[in-house]
């Protein structure tokens, strides 16, 4: 299939979304039907796959802490196919352009004259405290939130990210890709005047079968938290204290409490 | 049809995206198309009602600045429906937990036992810039991304909502609902301590067919997004600098510059 009338190739940068194949977009899934390539993610749901029954599908298996493939060699493929004029879906997880390199694999395709697509995705940010029952905004708690990448918020003396001093002042915190980086992050928190009271829930695997949801304090997360695996999302502000009331997607009882799929409807 | 298999309703809280009806969810989708009842907003695009062809359509007309309908209606009719029975669907526009009231229309479903599903939706923080072909993270230059209410960044004096302190710590900080506080946000910001050299962007209409972005710094965005209508995002940091190379869907120069749909699949 050729991708554009001029017979040039396209890439469509897609989000998956954080894991519930049901929250990929209507437009994602279009792009995933009409694909001549598909370069996926570890991250991205593989049920997605399906909807990609036309194309070749190429495994990248990029993780948050690992990359299986070097970033320039997943440009490379994104350039060669695009040039060759296929249709292709650099299919990510979560949104393109929150922590996703989309911005990256972008600048490489405008360099070399390639036509691209933003095709944004839900992003586990919102979407993992949301299966969690904490909405990141809430009118008489948080007027706002932050999202930060955990994976460098772990290096705490690096100078091109010093999201500390935001600890002091969001009011709620959002941390991808951070659950190896927990004790840092609490501990920098602490130091930057968050009250030890103050609430911290950690996600695993949100928005997937798998959802554990740990809650805790700037005090005690830590020993809480201490068999929560990657990928997880962690949330600190006073939203979390809503979990109590909201919770809808995890009936047992903290922390081993086991996520169940939304109720099916009729 | 009965919404569950006990005879109760439930209630889906649906994001609807952004503007661009392709940004919906696929589970978004399945649930317009069961619903009984459609109760949404003004900013979720009409088009999708189009899925929900079998549903009463109730329009509560809700925007940022003016509530049609004030929220202890809608709370009501969303109890009314449910214990009747329906598979009622709340839609709204963006994500339902990001300035969208969601958290507390499920505050009051979860008071009153009734079983309610959160759908989240693209939000127009990510994907307004996203759309202009601004990331709101990118790994030289943003490693974390701060979203507040401009609708009420505009009352500075407000103590509940001290987002100037954000003003110096945050990589990118995005907007929403802040049009017509655009003056007291910028001058908050260079009170601060942001330079005003500091990049800005406002995208109007974001994702929609009328999208139109303009660009500036601090020192002079107020005057050149003078035109600017609501609804419109507003991104301050480096990154804004990054749309000269990756804007994709407006073609024509700034300031006039247009937006027109994604390119076609073939």
């Amino acid at each position: 299939m050729k991708a554009t009338r001029d017979g040039r190739g396209i890439v469509y940068l897609v989000g998956a979304g954080p894991g519930d194949p049901g929250l990929i977009t209507v437009r994602g899934v279009e792009c995933l039907r009409q694909a001549d390539v598909v370069i996926y993610d570890r991250l991205a749901n593989a049920a997605l796959l399906a909807y990609a029954s036309n194309a070749e599908l190429i495994d990248v298996g990029k993780e948050a802490e690992r990359h299986t493939i070097p970033q320039a060699c997943i440009n490379a493929m994104l350039l060669e196919h695009a040039l060759a004029g296929k249709v292709v879906v650099r299919l990510k997880g979560g949104d393109p352009f929150v922590f996703g390199r989309g911005g990256e694999e972008a600048e490489v395709l405008a360099e070399a004259g390639i036509p691209f697509v933003i095709v944004p995705g839900i992003s586990s940010a919102v979407a993992g405290p949301a299966y969690a029952g904490i909405p990141v905004t809430h009118r008489d708690l948080a007027c706002s939130f932050t999202v930060i990448t955990g994976h460098r918020a772990g290096h705490v003396k690096d100078p091109a990210c010093d999201w500390r001093r935001q600890a002091r002042t969001a009011d709620t915190l959002v941390f991808l890709m951070g659950v190896h980086s927990l004790p840092a992050i609490v501990e920098s928190l602490l130091e930057a005047g968050r009250p030890p009271s103050t609430p911290v829930a950690v996600v695993q695997e949100a928005t997937c079968a798998g959802q554990r949801t740990v809650t805790g304090t700037l005090a005690d997360i830590v020993e809480i938290a201490g068999g929560v695996r990657s990928p997880a999302v962690i949330v600190v502000g006073e939203v979390v204290r809503l979990r109590e009331k909201l919770r809808w997607c995890e009936e047992d009882p903290l922390p081993q409490g086991i996520g169940r799929p939304a109720p099916a409807l009729a």
